[in-house]
């Protein structure tokens, strides 16, 4: 957790129905609108990530609603099991788990009748990207009636998105991914689309109600009590983003993803020269880099092995992928230096389960530190935050 | 927010998915049990507690079910709300503000195929104390099918509740009341009758699926990311609550549920010295005190002054009661002396308004006093918190 936010977090005693709650609650909405990168209103949930999906189900369709998910892993299959939850009628582009949807299956499923299509900006149980921005064109191009509706809980901070210029109508974010605060608050941004179609689906809806949580945003409040002391660390968290770019979170949130990007990049060259392999070499995610571990090794024994032996967090598989593979984040403020001591760790917990002949200690290190002088010498801080911002 | 609470929830950066976490998530949980009161199984939730209401009703509910809502105030009528939102018929048996429903009434609303009655423990809008004993006696001795569910959100930790013995079926709290720490959680125990009716029932629930959170409970996990932070400032707040009486948090509880009562009985004694009336004389909370202050002054202006001048905060009259009313709160460890720094607070605020004919600055605390003494010298500090034990 961000020091910063710890603090603010500890200090936030004050009751939700006062001025200064609601001096604060605007300003993290309005911080957050710019976060986002978005001119539609911002709402901010007290619950985790998932309650926000559940918030674009059940206030953007109706029983019956055809819809369509897009899908390669288990946050993919939660839009599905939300859908059904609501009764909706899912159409289900699914990809292998390692790999992105095809455009033209995409295409192929979208139906006239579609009324949302569902999606993950970064799938992080695989650690796969997908193509939002291709989404949107085909939804725009075809003319379709469907909001678009994308997941951004680990995408956003670490994948250049831009949801006005692309026609995304619903972009979800949480609070313990990139902004580095404990879990518990989801925000969720609109287009006026989606909003308007607000007032006519008919699913059931109270807690996550967004139509009454904008209209209490607009006044500095929150329908119900909100989480307070974490509202008051994403304050602190957005203010220590900006305070990196001289006070511009814009630029904050593209420093977020050049550096995201940069530590993926570092982890993906590395991963060969540990005797593993990428588990989704073909659209990796900035987020996330899901790593196989070496034939007949569990993932769960380095997974362990990283923890005890140096207090490092990796994660395993989820599901049925628990043993397959672990998962490397590239949240936040975990820098490159961070990664080369991650990487460094794992070097150290390999060497023991491999031969000499395909394992030396220090390669790893070794293809990470070429890609991070890459990275660096090939353009200035300053022209790869503006890079990054426009999205190249 | 207790100082124990604080540290506990800025020192909480565990990953969820962690033995660490699983360690503490299932303490919690017991304890949670212990502080309800149950050998129920108890499930947390993070959202506020509107987000368990929600799940009473969308967990325990088929679209077209009827059901019985008894309200007084705005937290009761948040429960037919819910009702409409998922498709229920609720029957409505409703009281003046500031009183509580007959159980007459009750008797005669309940029908043959009504499924679950819905109510406060104490109705937090108007400072009123709910007979929930009665009304579950009524549902037992009329053999009644309904499952009665409880928000005891401010009624944990402030009024003698015992769920098993009474048999009440689904008791909800949360986390920013008696037990002291910021909002955020929720929390919700389940009579077997209650998790059996879940099987059947129709309404769509996903984030909120209870059964879901029990099953992965029993496995010492949440079924969504969970707010680790607040969890951990939770299980702080409880074994501090456990420390005040040696280590036993059922006797924490009991001696929290008598604090309130003093304190609310001093407020009470004191209203009429300060010129003013208890809005809810005849069924009296000890969660909270609601005041009507004299003629022709605004409540608001009380709460601002109070605010401005002493840095004291109680709470104005909610939607139209507000500028009507003001409410004190007794909960967690705010005590009697801290009551009596209120009351001295309001007397400096009130010798302003009020001809010196109808107010002597003083009074108030002198009433007040009186009624600590009385209570203090009644029973030893260890008989008072049997009795509350006991419910007496």
């Amino acid at each position: 957790m961000l020091p910063a936010a710890q603090f603010a977090m500890a200090a936030a005693d004050l009751h939700h129905r006062t001025p200064e709650f609601r001096a604060l609650y605007q300003r993290v909405l309005g911080q957050l609108r710019t976060f986002v990168g978005t001119q539609n209103d911002v709402v901010l949930l007290t619950s985790s990530g998932t309650g926000a999906m559940e918030a674009s189900v059940a206030n953007l369709t109706s029983p019956g609603d055809r819809v369509l998910v897009l899908t390669a892993g288990k946050f993919g299959e939660r839009w599905t099991a939300l859908a059904k939850a609501f009764g909706c009628q899912p159409d289900v582009v699914s990809a292998p788990y390692g790999e992105t949807f095809s455009m033209e299956a995409v295409r192929a499923a979208l139906r006239e009748d579609t009324r949302a299509v569902y999606m993950q900006a970064t799938e992080t149980s695989t650690g796969v990207r997908h193509d939002v921005r291709a989404v949107a064109e085909l939804l725009r191009s075809t003319g379709s009636g469907a909001v678009l509706v994308v997941d951004a809980i680990t995408g956003l901070g670490t994948t250049h998105l831009d949801m006005d210029a692309w026609g995304v109508d619903v972009l979800i974010g949480g609070s313990q991914k990139a902004v580095m605060i404990p879990p518990g608050l989801a925000y969720l941004a609109a287009s006026e689309r989606a909003w308007q179609r607000m007032e006519t689906t008919k699913n059931p809806r109270y807690y996550f109600d967004l139509r009454k949580e904008r209209k209490a945003a607009s006044k500095g409040e929150s329908a119900y009590t909100p989480g307070v002391a974490l509202i008051a660390a994403l304050g602190a968290a957005l203010d220590y983003i900006a305070a990196q770019e001289g006070g511009d979170l814009a630029r904050g949130r593209a420093s977020l993803v050049e550096n995201a990007e940069t530590c993926a990049a570092m982890t993906r060259a590395a991963v060969p020269a540990l005797g593993m392999r990428l588990f989704a070499p073909s659209a990796p995610a900035a987020a996330v880099t899901a790593v196989l571990p070496p034939q007949g090794v569990d993932s769960g024994v380095i997974v362990k092995e990283l923890k005890s032996r140096f207090g490092a967090i990796v994660t395993n598989g989820q599901g049925e992928m628990k043993g397959q593979l672990f998962r490397i984040a590239h949240l936040g403020f975990f820098d490159p230096l961070d990664t080369l001591a991650l990487l460094g760790a794992i070097e150290q917990v390999t060497a023991d389960s491999l031969p000499a002949s395909k394992f030396a200690l220090g390669d790893a290190l070794t293809a990470a530190q070429r890609v991070f002088a890459e990275r660096s010498h090939a353009a200035s801080s300053t022209a790869r935050v503006e890079a990054a911002m426009a999205g190249r």
